[in-house]
């Protein structure tokens, strides 16, 4: 596995590959890996001749007053991880290789960036997308991979890669859960252990809609209401939002049907944690 | 030379030239073509193996009250320029093929975009970024050719190649003016014969700079109260900015050096007209 820390180095990895006809998956990263990206890095390996994983945390997507700083990073462990998973090169650039000092281009998804997480993070999905076009300008990837604990970041993205024709395949995979049913994510490591185990009410409550959902239910306010219901019974739990939306546009509706999405985001102390599922896919599962 | 009218057609013949290992030229235009434009075909031609001219009046670039209706038009002899000058394939698209109703994905360039025309067109350069994205993303050009006389479009288009780590390489082509001297814009077609010789003043007004310059004069506001006295001798001249400015960031300067733009916006009549020179670029001479 090679590691490439600026643009000329990834671009000469890029090219050898492009002229000898192979084709490229690239799994986006902040590091700090769990098994929720060694899943995109399966998806890849198996579906693309080469997988490129970049292990980048973005500063352009973190708000004056968020977790920038203290983010939580191991780049060796990070690698030892990639490295199992086949992937064959790493981008690790600096901030400072990414963004120059008078760096000032900025691609932004209208709408869809606005609603949910967009509401508490208005610069975030910018930062976001602005990142994932760099990446796709310097690795031209077939395929890009997302996972789906983030869906508004891959309604956004998908709809980036479409408003403006970039020729790539974006793959969401399934959220990938610890075996009591708590989402992956980078940001766990912030929990402490009464935090951690208050942190499950987030999947409790999915667990609730899903069940009403089968049982039936379709009516978006009272989806909401049971599930927020749920999330009340934990007195830790400091919910930001819970919403009934259309897969595609991020906007509410009324009635929950197929493509739709249930997502939420709750605070647990100073941990803003995010979970949902989608109507039609039965991926809800503890590890 | 083939004509695409949509991004299954455009890609398709893209693929086979890159299958091939050619090399491809774009320049994107709106058509109703000029020697300006035909310029930047014979420069595409001369230094790629195929050559792409797109023909599309880009409706997110024109402001509300702009002339976006009015814009001429004529296809046929557009084409019939192209040919003549060895363009391989044009790309002559729908608006509703480019602008999904729900589009809602803009590239800005910040800064850059908001000096100059940018005061009195805000969305300007922002209709122009997304317009080029999409056309490099579906063309994949090596090389991307425009013309001088919009210089703050070419420095935006620079700062956004640079920035968002496009592999494209941004080439500026010399401003091709008429017998008199008036820069060559298809928005000249609007002059009435009164207009034509009154917009003249434009390129009185440079070139008193220009000798100015080489006369010694580095000091930005002797030469913009030089070249704005120009302007004042024509009644009909109703003067949006003359700047000297940054080449790179558009940003004004107090003392003119390499590098740096001279550039005016003026209404005659109800048409905008843009002119400029450049420190270090002899290339000022009426056709």
């Amino acid at each position: 596995m090679k590691v490439a820390v600026n643009e000329q180095q990834l671009r000469a990895e890029i090219k050898k590959w492009k002229e000898e006809g192979l084709t490229i998956g690239l799994c986006p990263t902040m590091g700090f890996l769990h098994e929720g990206h060694a899943s995109l890095m399966e998806a890849s390996a198996a579906s693309c001749d080469r997988t490129v994983a970049s292990v980048f945390v973005n500063p352009t997507q973190f708000g004056p007053n968020e977790d920038l700083e203290s983010y939580p990073r191991d780049f060796e462990a990070d690698c030892r991880l990639l490295e199992s998973k086949g992937v064959d090169l790493v981008f690790h650039p600096e901030p400072s290789d990414m963004y120059e000092d008078d760096f000032c281009t900025y691609v932004d998804v209208d709408v869809l960036s606005k609603t949910l997480c967009g509401e508490s993070r208005p610069i975030h999905f910018r930062g976001v997308c602005t990142v994932i076009t760099k990446f796709l300008n310097l690795v031209k990837p077939d395929r890009i991979f997302f996972g789906k604990k983030d869906a508004q970041q891959l309604a956004v993205v998908r709809r980036m890669v479409r408003d403006l024709n970039f020729d790539v395949e974006v793959v969401g995979c399934p959220i990938v859960r610890e075996p009591d049913g708590l989402a992956k994510s980078s940001r766990n490591t912030y929990l402490n252990d009464k935090e951690r185990q208050a942190a499950l009410i987030l999947y409790k409550s999915i667990c609730l809609g899903i069940e009403l959902v089968e049982a039936g239910e379709r009516n978006s306010e009272v989806l909401k209401a049971g599930m927020l219901d749920k999330l009340a019974e934990e007195p830790m739990a400091d919910v930001e939002y819970v919403e009934v939306v259309d897969g595609s546009s991020m906007q509410p509706v009324e009635t929950f049907k197929e493509g739709d999405l249930v997502a939420m985001a709750v605070r647990i102390g100073t941990t803003r944690l995010i979970d949902n599922f989608t109507a039609g896919e039965n991926d809800i599962k503890a590890g």
